[in-house]
């Protein structure tokens, strides 16, 4: 008799390893297989490593499959295959690309009677919640997002790709007066070089190189050109001591001031040592809703609006009501 | 034809005040009318005030009743009458009585197929949601809710009964030092008297009693004697002067270190200049929310935590999808 969520895990990078370790703390769940295209002789893990050809004899054995590969490639590829077996949940954040997304998911899910919830995180995911809260409760308020501080993995990823650096990493910060700004109620309007600036520490190939590596990255469009953006050159040594963690976090800030002059501000923030671990445990908390969903006998794509709150939880109603509420 | 969602408002005291503020900001509601047990001539209000004993003629006319009656005696008696006739929601926050609450209204809303969604507000209300998805992302870490700095209604009614008083307000001022080590992430123990300290401003009506109403005050169990607690006594011009106002906010945090010595933090706060407008604006919103589940052939009590967020949205599921996930 198993009365536990079953889980698998598809792609066992930053994310899917911090899938791994949220599920520990979380005694609710069995993780049954992590579904990896690379050589499963090769991968360390004290859980069962099955390779992705496989993933299909676990179709009835698997109640909810945390899908954790990358949005650009892996997602659009993989998430239309496994929802045709699976329910599934992922946290696709190519912002701009989530409606077409969510249609082609949608389509398959429906089709297959499954639940695929998408783009669960904390930005798409959480933020989001509150970017929704903010505009319901506080309509003629205006909400702003800041990012930060913390690694960007795409301008980092941007700046790796300049001719002649070796390593590199890109933090994002937002500015503490941008914050002041958006929590004064006055709605101002912050230009994107106003909200964030930009450090980045970078290991070049050759020193010599240092004046030209800098002068393509703050000139490069939509990453950089718009940005206050600092340059670090440092050896391999510093950046493996001081630059190898991802921590990141945020804010979502919305204030209104009403017609009795009254300012009224909402603040949900973030401060997070590491990210894809932070983002694997709001996925496991909400794999609980797809299962419950599931059992519902929904089916189709859903995103985190979709979802009642009481379903990420392992307590009752009764008990969230009596403890929580 | 009517298409807005329409609305009563029953009691107009601040909360209903503030409910009827809130609705002009909303264009989506039309409100049919202010229901209220006072002698209507003397109601000054540019809607449709009428006697709270006519409420049942209007059956038939209004799709969401938004009762903003007090939860020590209003709610109790007049959302189990209400909610036999009609889709409500209210405010009502007496946390350790919220599960006899919910009982007995969701036995009257079944009964009539009517939607009733109770405790929604701040606290309860907007924090329980963050208690509840701090439980599930961060299980192991600890949340903790701070009130403040704001006046408290309870406190303030508490030190006005004391004999010689003639005007109190009580402000709740969380601790610094407290909301700095529930961020650590070493989830200590707090006692009440280290989160939150109470500094009470009182009118008397003779400067003589001063030291027998402080020390009636500080001794006073359950409301002052856990805490630390200053009394300043000051005249009734001041009082009108600098303590009118009805300001208030809070905290919740919530910290885990993970096994990986990972910190990781959420934290939603609030800071209100005016807590029964704010309180009033989670309420309209969640009234779609009410409207929409009526729509769909629910029926009982509901709280919060049942309600998934795009309900409480104007905007439509694609729009969600498309500007806020």
């Amino acid at each position: 008799m198993e009365n536990k969520i079953r889980v698998g895990i598809v792609g066992y990078g930053n994310l899917g390893k911090g899938v791994e370790l949220a599920l520990k703390q979380n005694n609710d769940f069995v993780l049954k297989g992590i579904f990896t295209r690379r050589d499963v002789s090769l991968i360390k893990s004290n859980s069962n490593v099955i390779h992705i050809s496989k993933v299909l004899d676990y179709k009835d054995e698997i109640d909810v499959m945390i899908l954790c590969g990358g949005s650009a490639n892996d997602l659009p590829e993989q998430c239309p295959v496994l929802s045709s077996c699976f329910n599934t949940i992922d946290a696709y954040d190519n912002h701009s690309k989530i409606p077409d997304y969510f249609n082609m998911i949608d389509n398959v899910a429906r089709e297959s009677n499954k639940v695929s919830l998408i783009s669960v995180g904390w930005d798409p995911g959480l933020f989001s919640i509150n970017r929704l809260l903010a505009q319901a409760i506080l309509p003629k308020g205006q909400d702003y997002t800041f990012w930060g501080e913390g690694v960007s993995q795409g301008h980092s990823e941007a700046v790796g790709r300049i001719k002649g650096v070796k390593h590199a990493v890109q933090y994002t910060i937002p500015t503490k007066d941008a914050i002041e700004k958006a929590r004064s109620g006055e709605n101002p309007q912050l230009e994107a070089r106003e909200k964030h600036k930009r450090i980045c520490y970078v290991v070049p190939f050759n020193f010599d190189d240092t004046d030209r590596i800098e002068r393509e990255i703050k000139t490069m469009p939509d990453y950089f050109l718009d940005y206050d953006t600092t340059v670090h050159f440092i050896t391999k040594e510093e950046f493996i001591k001081n630059h190898s963690k991802m921590p990141h976090g945020g804010f979502v800030i919305s204030t209104d001031i009403n017609e009795n002059s009254h300012r009224q501000r909402m603040e949900f923030n973030l401060s997070l040592d590491n990210n894809p671990e932070f983002t694997a445990a709001v996925l496991v908390a909400f794999a609980r809703g797809v299962y419950k969903m599931a059992l519902e006998g929904k089916k189709g794509a859903f995103s985190i609006f979709d979802i009642p709150l009481s379903y990420i939880s392992p307590k009752s109603n009764e008990e969230l009501r009596k403890e929580l509420l």
